[in-house]
């Protein structure tokens, strides 16, 4: 089963600055078979569901081993059985709708 | 590694009445090895990292299952190492706050 | 236009517990005109949609006013033109399919 | 106060296929003051929390009068006092960590 996924990951007792959290993060997902795509509030993961889980599992003990205390992560998470659809197809089914 | 989770399903593209998907759900997460609480937009759901999602992977299984196509879900989880902490101690932690 | 939200708010840069802010945005979304009911992951929320944007808006004026130099929140809201439904509705509707 | 707002906007009981009234929203959100970057689990929006929020709320209205008799959405978002920040930032703050 496929999965589209939006993460968003917040370290807890490490202070304001997160990004380098966030980054070490990134270097988790980029592993073969997932496709991830940062943004402002998060990063779009692509791949089969156990991969992904597997990878978002790693990138809680990666910052955890970096000392972070506590982590609140968000999860947006879509599958659908009628249809492949990637990252790319999701902006542009929107895309060509607008005006 | 333990984790605390708040769980919503939407299935989508099969009307407007989603109960009766978010009860197959519910049956599914009541598994050994979980504690879970039922609440107005969601489920609370505690337990070991991998049972959890597991869980969640069969929730997602189950509702395609019943003939949704498409299935958004909203997952925020907790994960700490300074602490065990229950979805009980959780709120309790809040209200021992209050004024 | 009546909203139901599930609001969880995360203060950053404050340290490892975080239970003194959320009681504290507890007590400014109990004000009236608004339905509320903590649980472990957040709080739900029932009202009119601008009482209850006001109230997440001085709830994050408040924790900011406490120290808190960031603050990162979730909102799950629906609404919805085909019926009322309370927050108690909305457990119930799941209750009552379960086997 | 400024926000920076992730959204996400699921309509229920109109089918599977959404992107149009996602793109109606979008629209919806391009109005003066608000800087808005779609990607592919949604919105990312800047701006003045009052705008932002006004903008979310016409956003709902404009899907329900397309016909959707609900409407479930996601809504992630940052407030911070220390300092100014872009959407730009916060995507340039998480690269430059990256190794």
């Amino acid at each position: 089963m496929k999965v589209i996924v939006d993460l968003t990951i917040i370290p807890i007792g490490v202070g304001v600055s997160l990004s380098r959290y966030v980054a070490a993060c990134e270097e988790v997902l980029n592993r073969p078979g997932l496709k991830t795509a940062l943004h402002a509030n998060g990063t779009n993961v692509e791949g089969e569901w156990d991969d992904v889980f597997a990878a978002i599992k790693a990138c809680h003990e990666t910052v955890h081993g970096m000392g972070a205390p506590r982590i609140h992560t968000t999860v947006k998470l879509g599958t659908r059985t009628d249809r492949v659809q990637s990252l790319e197809d999701k902006v542009d089914s929107v895309v060509a709708k607008l005006g």
